[in-house]
């Protein structure tokens, strides 16, 4: 593939990240009770004012790294809506001992406009974002407070999820054994311990040593069937579950686990990682969970071929697309095998064909299996200023360094 | 509309009811652990061994009102499957107090082959679909034991509904203001109160009697904005909520509560009960959630407008299409108002050119918008021995009442 061709890739991604970042600096701020409104229409108006707190926690950290990273991204606007954000999920996002029974770092899922809690997961997520936000801004302004604050939040995510759940409220029930792992939980943890150790010397990464090390080794065991599938559950030991649950498929994760376990194994320089990373991570899930007949990836599959039970499972959503993006980009630069530039292409084609919005700005996030809209707001319950604009800029970063060592 | 239109009608409906009850018959019983599978695949094979609560307390109750009150159906083995299934609800739906919190009434959602719970809801349905069962299960062998037990649990709704929620574990939360009101609990609570005190005399309907009252009235409340709109929550007082909650239609539902309401119009020869009944909740939500441009009806709609977040909002679900063809036919059974049959003419064309398998038997429960199979399964979490039997069954009792009075 010529420089021209990663010249073009590049100039379009660079000009959808600006104007992805337009649009949600123009049309979700809440300038009145601060944070950010993240239901957000086709055209860019709010249709519901209900602030979710993963996608609050998102748009901190987003705003904060391509302030801290990107020149172009240096102003003041940025930096000052991400503190508005850090300090209504700071002030907010915490709910009280007595509501959430899980101690005072449980974080609710969803607020008011005002800051209310309307709903609180039974899981790690809504800390986990909060924890990337806080960091990611303690960077941005140097307040090492914050810092301070997302270690110790950090330090609650992983008792709760290596030592005793029972503060988020699930209780283990009977039919549980063997208790189940979703790749989410070791994905998030190992994206958090890149966060927090990131450039921080050889004492932070020390202490989180082996946790990163048990994140990659759970990750791993999603690798099933003799390495011929990726599972998005497993036993904790790593054994195969019974049923639907068991044999369920989610492509766009494994692509994203993909790109995180290649960050650590060009960390480490641990070829065999990177080596299994690209086979079974990001080859293998593309493979099965591309869509020959209308192009795209699907959301779900059941390695059996049995239906899914999930209603979406065909539609064609945008952050599968955004990590395939991310992760062939990244397989393409640590090994240089063509074949995974031509992956690349492939995704960008039907993704830059299909969810961009020409008209309204931004992307849409819900295609139907033929790769008609199906929903066409911008942002919603779990759509946010985060998947679109971590993969523009990654993309972005990862052309410029491609280009600048002559390829 | 002719006779020779209602005979035609009465006999596809008779004979999916037979095939029906076939396919669940042959397919979905567990002989080693009692009760029912639910996961049934395109073919008729199992493809996961989870048991969910609603469907086999719905199925104990199909076949017991089956038998019950269907000459054909009064057969041993259908009695023998209903038994069975019960003896399995009432020895594994129950949850211990250890686990839920919920006191000794408190049952799973989800149950693992042999019994043990796997989920929890905090919500009544599975409690309020085991009433059914347990209920009509006494009906249908004269154990009183069962009728006795069925009204202990509904003690217990009715005070998790109308008294204390907490045993429910979902603790009210400072973003609950007001506090918001299902149109399901209010219309499932009247379905148990006419399963309850159905044929038991007037001492029993009076000690549901204000219960019954305060259901009618709630379910009415979701008739908003001048009557213009039936919208799925509303606050308990009954006054429009914020945001995409407040403004969430969910057409089949209103539909479904049509009919319950026209049940009680008949049983109380309430004339305006039976005009709002007809004009608010059965003709209303189907003009608006008609497609026009593919047929069938959508799942849910937004009243202003927007695009809805549930990700099946556009996709037609084997459900409404059943409860709209009990709506349309009890409500011309009631008025005799030939547009009423025009349009169950219409709901019947799409439904049954759309969703019965002829291969493999049983009906697809879930279609795109433009009405192509999207999941191909049987039976799933939600789909079970339902809303499918009690249709063909509750329409072809309506058609012979009408071919019998000469219409």
């Amino acid at each position: 593939m010529s420089a021209v061709k990663l010249e073009v890739w590049r100039e379009r991604i660079r000009k959808e990240l600006d104007d992805t970042v337009d649009f949600w600096l123009k049309y979700s701020h809440d300038t009145k009770h601060g944070g950010f409104f993240t239901c957000i229409g086709r055209d860019g108006k709010v249709y519901d004012e209900l602030k979710y707190v993963w996608l609050q926690g998102r748009q901190v950290w987003m705003y904060c790294r391509l302030y801290r990273t990107m020149e172009r991204f240096h102003k003041p606007e940025i930096l000052e809506a991400a503190k508005a954000g850090g300090a209504f999920l700071r002030k907010f996002a915490r709910v009280s001992d007595g509501v959430s029974g899980g101690g005072r770092w449980k974080c609710a899922f969803c607020l008011t406009r005002d800051g209310k809690a309307v709903k609180i997961q039974r899981s790690v997520f809504s800390e986990c974002f909060y924890i990337m936000a806080v960091d990611e801004l303690s960077r941005a302004t140097g307040d090492e407070d914050m810092q301070l604050e997302a270690e110790q939040m950090m330090q609650q995510v992983i008792f709760w999820v290596r030592e005793d759940s029972s503060g988020l409220g699930r209780p283990p029930l009977p039919g549980d054994a063997p208790p189940p792992s979703s790749m989410a939980v070791p994905m998030m943890l190992l994206c958090l311990v890149q966060q927090l150790t990131e450039g921080r010397g050889q004492e932070v990464a020390q202490k989180y040593g082996e946790l990163a090390g048990w994140c990659v080794q759970q990750i791993l065991q999603h690798a099933q069937r003799d390495g011929t599938a990726i599972l998005e559950n497993v036993s904790l030991e790593g054994a195969e579950l019974p049923g639907c649950q068991g044999r369920l498929q989610n492509p766009g994760h494994a692509l994203e686990a993909g790109w995180f376990l290649l960050q650590v194994s060009g960390e480490r320089q641990d070829e065999e990682l990177r080596r299994v990373a690209v086979d079974k991570f990001v080859e293998l899930p593309f493979r099965g969970g591309w869509d020959e007949e209308h192009g795209g990836l699907f959301s779900f599959l059941d390695v059996d071929g049995h239906c899914p039970t999930q209603l979406e499972w065909n539609m064609k959503l945008w952050w599968p697309h955004c990590e395939a993006l991310v992760a062939f980009l990244m397989a393409y630069s640590h090994t240089r095998r063509p074949e995974l530039l031509e992956r690349f292409s492939q995704v960008y084609e039907y993704t830059f064909s299909h969810f961009p919005d020409a008209e309204g700005g931004e992307w849409f996030g819900y295609l139907t299996q033929e790769g008609k809209v199906a929903l066409d707001f911008k942002g919603g319950p779990f759509k946010g200023f985060f998947h679109v604009p971590r993969c523009l800029y990654m993309c972005e970063r990862m052309l410029d360094d491609l280009l600048a060592n002559g390829d």
